[in-house]
């Protein structure tokens, strides 16, 4: 693969802020405080991993980087920050940092935390509902996303969305976790979004079914991969290494990969289901480096 | 009008009711809690006032009750709830009673009151992007309903939604209100769902765009009127008549119309919003006779 993948983000990254910039309510808009909170939490130094993601299998299904493919990744980044600013309140993780900035309720107080976190997932179905073109392809991201990030009401039983691993996740904290458990958490927590970035992506490039069917399959294995390389990192690396906390999954008792597993067997199913995704993407020839490079640098990166 | 008001009720709450219960997942399916939590609040005694509007509106314009219109209005309402669930939290307006019974996060704590609201939002619009029918007409929908419950993204920069009215609403306690902050509160917090049910009815019903203008204008004028009776009711009536506690608007100083206006001057926009809300409809006719008992309800109520 002679794929940049420097290049890829920072291109990723260019066209995901444009398209926050121009969607999000400016701060000067009525009512001010809750679009300034909006905008402290969205634009603070994400890696924009998820709408890269987006970017990189729309552009791989449709040739060319389709309309409305950098609006999908700023919807699901919106998704994603909503459910990091509700996390960081008080009464779920209480984290005052993140990415070394005070979180949103440390600045703007806990009520507009909360409103900032609702009005940001409000935004991303008004964003998807107002991308051109096909209704069909609109209504079935739509649809896609909500079971993503839904509790569990999906077509899957085994893999419920975004809501549904959190709810694991805390309810499971200071109990010996399963490996039905953590494998049901990582799915859903992170997994679930990871998948759905990599789908939507497809929708909006113009995807087959069967097209849509392979990058599930790849996104389902390279969004667990992704969780236990974050399990890994947590108990492996340093707090300055990782720009976080280092160990506090530990500490907390959390569902972790090498709790139940070990560090050794969890590098192992971290490798196994980046090859397995990757051959996913088989059919799709050398179109595939670009999303193939991004999927390799998530689960090999090390912070 | 020979319309059986107390009938139309009765068939709209069976309606909804039964539409909520098939689309809530059931208190038996992982993660448990959560689902409780959110039937806690969805099935906690409310008069359904939002769906009846979107099914009245959408038998109006197709002739017969469409399919899907009550899958509307149970998102509609799963939407209201999920306002409440996060209006009720101690960092906002901490009311431990809701319709005499303990609010969710008394029940469940305030994590899962957080999560549940979370939750109650997106499966509103998975259950809109699951209606069966026209894909064009289920974007409008998903787009009107997102513009509504926002913060003031949408079209008219003069009517923000609801996240952007209970911003205001936080944000005025205290301060002396203005005529042009209660209208835009009222507007915005309370008007901007009860107009979108209508209007959502029109579209599942198949409106045209001049169908939907006069449904929206008509909206528009009996969501205010509703707010303003509330206002009046919240001064006038006992706890006991109101089913909640009375006077709290004006012990918290909120912003209310009769604080600003006076009682009679209040009674007499109420009135006269209603009858200029109703001429809207007169183009439809008697087939608007139940719409119109509905908005003459909402408007005439004691409680």
């Amino acid at each position: 693969m002679s794929v940049d993948y420097a290049q890829l983000v920072k291109t990723g990254i260019a066209l995901t802020d444009a398209a926050l910039e121009r969607l999000l309510p400016g701060t000067a808009t009525q009512p001010h405080n809750i679009h300034r909170a909006m905008r402290h939490s969205v634009f603070a130094g994400g890696k924009r991993l998820r709408p890269l993601l987006v970017i990189e299998s729309a552009r791989m299904i449709a040739g060319d980087l389709p309309d409305g493919a950098a609006d999908v990744g700023a919807a699901i980044e919106m998704l994603h920050t909503y459910s990091l600013i509700h996390d960081d309140l008080p009464a779920l993780d209480n984290d005052d940092l993140r990415r070394g900035k005070p979180t949103c309720h440390v600045v703007y107080g806990e009520a507009m935390a909360i409103l900032a976190g609702d009005a940001l997932q409000t935004l991303a179905y008004e964003t998807l509902a107002k991308l051109s073109g096909d209704a069909a392809a609109k209504i079935e991201i739509v649809k896609e996303v909500a079971i993503a990030t839904g509790t569990g009401v999906g077509s899957e039983g085994l893999a419920p969305g975004m809501i549904g691993g959190q709810v694991m996740d805390i309810e499971g904290e200071g109990q010996k976790p399963t490996a039905e458990l953590v494998e049901a958490i990582h799915r859903s927590k992170t997994g679930a979004l990871i998948t759905v970035s990599i789908v939507a992506g497809g929708l909006i490039g113009g995807a087959s079914a069967d097209e849509v069917m392979h990058l599930r399959r790849f996104g389902q294995r390279a969004g667990l991969a992704f969780q236990i390389v974050d399990d890994i990192l947590d108990v492996t690396q340093s707090s300055a290494e990782l720009g976080k906390t280092a160990g506090k999954d530990t500490a907390s008792d959390k569902a972790t990969w090498p709790a139940v597993f070990g560090l050794d067997a969890s590098r192992e199913t971290a490798a196994e289901l980046l090859r397995d995704g990757l051959a996913e993407l088989a059919g799709f020839g050398a179109r595939a480096d670009a999303l193939k490079a991004v999927a390799k640098a998530l689960v090999e990166r090390t912070n």
